[in-house]
């Protein structure tokens, strides 16, 4: 029989949990606002100790909102660490779990385990190395490099990498620690906030969506020169307005300019920089996914 | 007895060949200009068909300028691609050797090279997720990630990155393909032409010097929050200009602002950045251990 797997998407406004072996086989599922960490937490190891009841999982896998300490061996390993968010810094989210299950739990970034979820049953099956980046409240990136979760020091901070504010634009950018970095410009607070208006709420031939492509392309060039990546799957709600791929599409090829000899980028790159194939159940298959991987499923 | 492995620095101006198992073991070494294809690899070849008369080796590693196609099963693996260096374009470089003296070749970037000489005995030992970053008559980048040399699509083209030229810096960039990117910007060449004068030959309290730590600050920022690398070597002709390792540091840590909370990064910096410690033998040192880590010794 195969091994069954719990999944926690720890978002910072709302848990998923969920007991299953991948998108075709979720046996059952719980969605609640993340609200203080006791509570939250309680919520989360209830659902699993009612799950538990019948079928002994093997492992779970927590995807969770980050700063986090995801290495191994750190004596802060499963905290999420110097989070703005009210009440989480320094929260112990992963061992507070093992310990109330007794499961081993596998602990990584929410965009870590949506990289994972997608090289597993999305739309980065057969790659070694890509990128995932989510676009919305914040943008974040995580990434599979010849075929190992991306780590390194801390994690990857891709939305923070600075980038040039193009001329014609007015807005200094919102991220209080770079002003204008990727995720200063592009974000979806930073897209309503320069232009006045809720991002959904603007018409897919506003002026507002050329310059959010521009801003993506050059922190998805610079994510190409430096990770030489083989797909790039853009997530999360700036994501949802479709009329932004053929754009970022166009400008990426356009800002590299020829230079990078693959086919993947300078002739069919609609298969390079593709939306996430798995809808949204996304972040708890990936708290799955990596659950499976941890017990090398 | 340990094996004997060959190493060929195949580098735009000058090849070096050498044969041994270490910096402390090299048997026998030679050094001679890039000159066109047929009579550079016949060169090398020879070398070590003479040298191969008493030892047999494990492998020999090639560690190339390019681009390079240095994925197994392409079929134009082991080629210098689409160099804009005379007469090399789509150069059967690996394939040449191995058949020439039926040994085993590993075949990777100069700078994957170079990064993995100084994983094996040099500034980055015990390291698991690094970058190598050459700044020369061009700028490029090779990296360790997760224990694993980064290849990806093609290689990384780091020094391609999308940085933004400064407000006070009229000049406009050098690269062919971007202006201004790290390497347009950044390079021996650019400094040379945007100052008029030698890089060399510029006193170390220059205005030079502080610009040009700008942006490679800005370079290795945006590598940070990419890789999240555990540390950065910075090698090449501009490195050797010492002064540039504290301005850089500290251009580094004042661009992240202590966002990306670690002590690598916000303390101890003088260890985060640093010069290579292979000296002037690290490219075919690299190469080395590129024939070494091949066989799996």
């Amino acid at each position: 029989m195969a091994d069954l797997f719990g999944g926690i998407e720890a978002g910072g406004t709302k848990f998923v949990c969920a007991v299953g072996t991948g998108p075709d086989d979720i046996r059952s599922e719980t969605r609640f606002p993340t609200t203080d960490p006791q509570d939250t937490i309680a919520r989360a190891i209830a659902f699993f100790q009612y799950e538990a009841g019948s079928v002994p999982l093997a492992a779970i896998g927590i995807a969770s909102f980050g700063p986090i300490d995801s290495h191994p061996g750190s004596p802060t390993w499963g905290h999420i660490t110097s989070t703005p968010k009210s009440g989480w810094a320094q929260t112990d989210l992963a061992s507070a779990v093992a310990r109330a299950l007794a499961v081993p739990i596998a602990f990584d970034t929410d965009v870590n385990g949506a990289a994972l979820g997608e090289y597993r049953w999305g739309a980065a099956q057969c790659l070694e190395t890509f990128v995932y980046l989510t676009v919305g409240t914040g943008i974040g990136g995580g990434a599979m490099v010849e075929g190992r979760l991306l780590h390194g020091l801390v994690h990857p901070e891709m939305g923070h990498m600075l980038i040039a504010r193009r001329e014609d634009d007015e807005y200094s950018g919102r991220c209080p620690f770079h002003g204008s970095c990727l995720e200063g410009l592009a974000s979806g607070p930073a897209l309503e906030e320069r232009w006045g208006a809720k991002a959904e709420s603007l018409d897919p031939d506003h002026p507002a969506w050329e310059l959010e492509a521009h801003y993506l392309a050059l922190g998805l060039a610079n994510l190409i020169c430096a990770i030489s990546a083989q797909r790039i799957i853009l997530g999360g709600g700036v994501m949802e307005q479709l009329q932004l791929f053929p754009l970022v599409r166009d400008k990426v090829r356009a800002l590299l300019n020829g230079y990078i000899q693959a086919p993947a980028i300078t002739e069919e790159n609609d298969r390079f920089i593709v939306p996430p194939s798995l809808g949204s159940r996304a972040g708890v298959l990936g708290a799955i996914a990596l659950a499976e991987r941890s017990v090398g499923a």
